[in-house]
């Protein structure tokens, strides 16, 4: 079984206008809802990979009942906590020119919460063979709480996989997940740099790998992606594609490699099915939704090379 | 007893940011929510008088239970029908440069939610002198749907009061209810001007009223009111005060009028409290509330004249 962890999960509202204006009053035609946040992508795709999902997490408050509602229609397991305070929403505002977003904080977690929270993660990491964790880290909880479930999660002997940011990632990665999933931006972030190559993106990444993460699967959007171990580092090449909806390709990508990787497929295979994933959520209007027939045929086009001398 | 209907409510969200800039990511640290739209507002404040008051109308999925929640901690009693739409949520992004606002259009009432509610309708008619109908009406409903409400409650003896704009106010009038309270913009556009002087306005007001709205209170902001009768024009010229928040100002106008005038009070006092309750909403933060202590100090310093001669 595969678990994810959504700690800050959020209702994602797509709001579409032809014209958006400061200071104007605008009549919305077209409203879009999903159960959002990172985590909740993940567990979708998954899902429509044919796995067995069980999502934890914090809800409260009616918007958390009606992301429960939606995890029902997704035949998704709820192992998530009722908490007090209200799950967030997050706004995009579109129109032909771009993309408008507006990202709540989301709610308050109690010392209460937070243990009940952890006695649910250890009876899933009875149970789970993988642990995703995405997203960001609601107020209250510290910011080495990824660390804390990484640890506890390698104990157990479970993968422990975390697509994060910030500090939440740079503390993370002291529990040594098994995979750090950051696109270029993030990754920029983590070794403290504005700009770099290639090149040194793999040298900087090895070293991450060297000091305990055993994979680092660094997304590039249409340069396509590396998978880089202490040992490899993989490069693969993406065909260019119409992308509707790029948001959640990173966490489709996750849940690709999650799922390649539970069934035990070489590494060359793992990374294709990684951005297939990604590619066929690009290529819906959905966000964190694939079509499985696509993606095979993705995994047909994409190329994957060994990069030996850095 | 005070019913008001709210046809077509929302959750009124308010977030405050420091800049807004299109195109671009924002997180949003203080957000507000509101059980909004305009009956709601009136039924607040109605409350806030220590009026008795039952809300109607139509609420759906868990933006409509979320509403439910907040009318029982304002202690209005909840005759709402569950429909199978979701209530909408109403956004105003603030900032230092102004207000943008995106109005969902709110869900769609079927054939049977709306029978269901004629015959509770119906009932709350045996029940309320005063029946307060607010803002737009909601998809699925036929334009003349406020002349159909007006007829009934005219029928039981009832005051039936209409505070709405556009087709719906024009087609509701048909019904002669006992007031109607448009602002300057929406009574321009009722009587098809883009611009009037004040003599013409009471001109037309009170071609209006000769036939067959009783009263009609018009909202003019700064400026203070008019409330016009077929035999009588009153002027109320109200003190300038530090508005932290306009919104929501003329229903908390229609709520001091319905107070006033079940309270029997005269024409000139009715009027003092319809604008006194304005301007408390308009010092508030919030929307939709008065501060009773606050409306007794306003009407002192409110003065009524009677115009006479047009």
């Amino acid at each position: 079984m595969i678990a994810t962890v959504s700690l800050n999960p959020s209702i994602d509202v797509r709001y579409s206008l032809p014209v958006f204006q400061i200071g104007q009053i605008h009549r919305a035609a077209s409203i879009d809802k999903t159960a959002g946040g990172k985590g909740l992508n993940v567990s979708r795709v998954l899902s429509q990979l044919g796995m067995k999902v069980s999502c934890t997490g914090f809800l409260g408050g009616k918007n958390g009942e009606w992301i429960a509602d939606r995890l029902q229609d997704s035949m998704l397991e709820n192992r998530f906590i009722p908490i007090k305070g209200e799950t967030r929403s997050c706004l995009a505002i579109l129109t032909e020119d771009g993309q408008t977003e507006i990202l709540e904080q989301g709610p308050y977690i109690s010392e209460d919460e937070r243990k009940l929270f952890l006695e649910i993660y250890d009876s899933i990491l009875e149970e789970a063979d993988y642990i995703v964790a995405s997203g960001s880290l609601p107020t209250g909880l510290e910011q080495s709480f990824y660390q804390l479930l990484a640890d506890r999660a390698k104990q157990k002997g479970r993968y422990f996989l975390l697509d994060t940011s910030g500090i939440g990632l740079a503390q993370g990665i002291q529990g040594k997940p098994f995979l750090i999933k950051p696109n270029k931006e993030e990754f920029c972030k983590l070794i403290g740099k504005s700009h770099i190559e290639l090149d040194e993106m793999m040298e900087y990444a090895q070293e991450i790998c060297k000091n305990g993460v055993e994979y680092l699967l660094l997304s590039m959007g249409k340069e396509g992606a590396l998978l880089v171990s202490k040992s490899r580092i993989l490069k693969a090449d993406i065909p260019v594609i119409k992308a509707m909806n790029p948001v959640g390709s990173g966490d489709s990508m996750l849940a690709g490699f999650t799922f390649a990787h539970s069934k035990e497929y070489s590494l060359e295979e793992v990374l294709k099915w990684a951005c297939a994933c990604g590619m066929s959520n690009a290529a819906s209007e959905k966000t964190g939704s694939i079509n499985p027939l696509e993606v095979q045929q993705f995994i047909n086009l994409i190329k994957v090379v060994e990069i030996t001398n850095l």
